[in-house]
This record gives structure tokens, C-alpha cells and sequence, in this order.
């Protein structure tokens, strides 16, 4: 492929990921005026990469995951914003749908192009490397920073209970020690407001 | 400072960028539905960065590209979104506005980290290194591929000529020449499809 043919099929790509800006999450922004799209919620997530780069295990490669921020949340462009408390079943169709959208959307790059932004994805996804999961735990972390800011946010709005927050502390905890226990203890204040029902633990 | 304190710092300047999401910028997405807000902008160029990587001049650092397009927006917060062809005493005027945003915003994070991220911010606005004119490059190649998909966009509603548009190809070739040669064709595509009224170049 020439650079001219690259160059289009680049630019096809960066036009494909504007709908993304048409993806509505259920996370309020912190005004609380309206629902966050996952356009906006990606350039989140890659700046809070580089503010709390300090909090990334030594070593992890800040930029790697800054790229995979910023790749992670395309497939909802074919595939929308699963909720994260859905059900099981929801999230084992949200899985597939998210992968048909991989083979369509990375496919208009041109294909060495396409294989390795596709790897990226899928390192986060698998959530194997450290990079993939200090990557995962901002992306829990943002939406419970929101929460806090917004009176309770989704938690209230969906009555989500801690049983069911939990395992993210879990996730955010396994990317970066000191943003997990800022998690668990914002979750254990968010019971306190009364953002979160209960859940014996 | 601590690093518990730290933390909190940061996590209140994450806070804080999120009113980023608020700011209204002139373009519409390619949708034509809506205007764009400057946080999915500063996504959307940052994955520009990320895909059109090959596009920069050797030896540019595209991990500092990708740092400097999710901050370069931030004093928008304060300072609002100016229309890139405003007038030059409006553009004076929010020279001055951008600063003191910069100082107030930047000054949120612990003091070594305020002055590094700051100093990033500083780079892009100077536009002396590789770095930030490839950044600069990719702000001004990003509107004109969104007034190409709406029909003439903002340059159709504001009767932009195209003398006005040819500084702007300026700067993205300055940034990267291939970018730059697209850009020189994509104006004069729209010029031949009436989206800018011709200016005797």
C-alpha cells in the first residue's frame, strides 16, 4: 500500500472513531448535568494515565498505556456501553458484539497498522501486563470518582450494592496499590453517605 | 508533601478536567448532530497521534505529542473555546485569559508535577519543537476533516475565505508534510465544492 492509500485508509479510521463521541454512557459528568460519551471518558482515562502515572507499578510504560486508553471503549461504537452491573448473560454478548467490532473497525487501518492497534486492545482486554492493568483500574476508578461527585451517580440511580463494587476495588487494586486503597476507602465513605446498599462485608 | 496528600491533589485536578466536557467548541462531530466539546476534541487528536504516528518528522516523540493534545485545552476551562478565526484582538485577549487559566489550573497538581505538565502546555503554545508543531498540525488538520464530512461546517456558517484557511495549512505542513500536502488538497477540494469563498491565491 502507498503512503498516499495509507494516509486514506488512516484517515477513514480517525472519521469511523468520531461516532464514538455518540456513545452515551450511564456515568454522569461531574456538573451532573448531563451523561458522559465514551469519546470523553477515553481522553479521561488517558489523562488521569498521566497525572497518576506515579501510582503505575515501576516500569509500566505509561505511553502504551495511555494508547490503550485511548483505543479501549471503539468497539462500543458497533457495540454501545454495557452497563457495568448487567447481568452475566448481558456481558457474554456484549464480549462477542465487542469482538465482531474489533474485525470491522481495526480492519479499515492498513494491516500491519491494524494488527498491532488491535493487540493493544486486546492486552486490554486479557488484562495480563501491568500496563493493561493500571489501564483497567483508572477505568474503574473514574467512574467512582464521578459517583462520589454526583450524590451517588449510578450507584443510587441503579441501586447498585457493595457486594457488586467490590471486585472493581479488586481490579483497580491489582493495577496500582495506592489507587486501590484510595478505592476502598472511598467506597467504604460511599456507604457511609448511603450511595451504596450494604452487602454484609 | 505526602503521597497520600498527593494523591488528592491529583485526583482533585482530575476533577476539575472534567469541566472540560462543558466547553463548546464551534465544529460539529462528523454527524453534523451536535457541536463537539473540547474534552472528545483532545481525544480525538490524541488518537490522531496515535494512528497517524508515521506522519511526523523522524525521531518525534509521540508519547510527549499524545501528553501535550490532553492538556493543550485545559485553559479552555477558564478561558472558553475561541473560534479559530475570530479577530486579532480577541485572539490577544484570550492569549491572556489561556495564562491565567494555566496558572490557576496547573496549580491545583503537587509543585514539581504543576511545573512539568505546565512546561508541556508552554511547548505546544511556542510550537518550536518537532513535538508541538506536530501536535499543532494535527488541531488544525482535525476541524477542516470534520467541515469536509458537515457540508462546509464552520466554514460554510462563518463565511470563512479561503485566505484565511491557507495559515492554518501553513502549520500543519510545518508539522509534517505529508499531513500537510493532504490538507493543501482538502482545501482546495473545498473551494471546488463552494465551502469557502475563493481569495485570489
Amino acid at each position: 500500500m502507498g503512503s498516499g492509500e495509507s494516509l486514506e485508509s488512516q484517515l477513514r479510521f480517525v472519521l469511523e472513531a468520531d461516532r464514538l463521541k455518540t456513545v452515551t454512557r450511564q456515568s454522569r459528568i461531574a456538573d451532573g448535568s448531563r451523561r458522559e460519551n465514551s469519546a470523553e471518558h477515553s481522553w479521561h482515562l488517558a489523562l488521569m494515565a498521566l497525572v497518576l502515572a506515579e501510582h503505575a507499578p515501576p516500569g509500566t510504560d505509561l505511553c502504551r498505556v495511555s494508547a490503550m486508553l485511548l483505543l479501549h471503549d471503539l468497539v462500543e461504537i458497533d457495540a454501545g456501553d454495557l452497563f457495568l452491573y448487567a447481568d452475566a448473560g448481558a456481558h457474554a454478548r456484549q464480549e462477542e458484539s465487542e469482538r465482531a467490532a474489533a474485525d470491522r473497525i481495526f480492519a479499515i487501518l492498513p494491516a500491519p497498522q491494524a494488527a498491532g492497534l488491535r493487540a493493544l486492545w486486546e492486552e486490554f482486554e486479557e488484562r495480563r501486563t501491568p500496563e493493561a492493568r493500571f489501564a483497567r483500574a483508572l477505568d474503574r476508578l473514574q467512574p467512582m470518582l464521578l459517583n462520589m461527585q454526583t450524590g451517588g451517580g449510578t450507584w443510587t440511580a441503579h441501586r447498585v450494592t457493595l457486594d457488586q463494587v467490590i471486585p472493581n476495588v479488586g481490579l483497580i487494586e491489582e493495577g496500582s496499590s495506592s489507587l486501590g486503597g484510595y478505592a476502598r476507602a472511598m467506597v467504604a465513605e460511599a456507604v457511609a453517605r448511603g450511595f451504596l446498599a450494604g452487602g454484609g462485608r
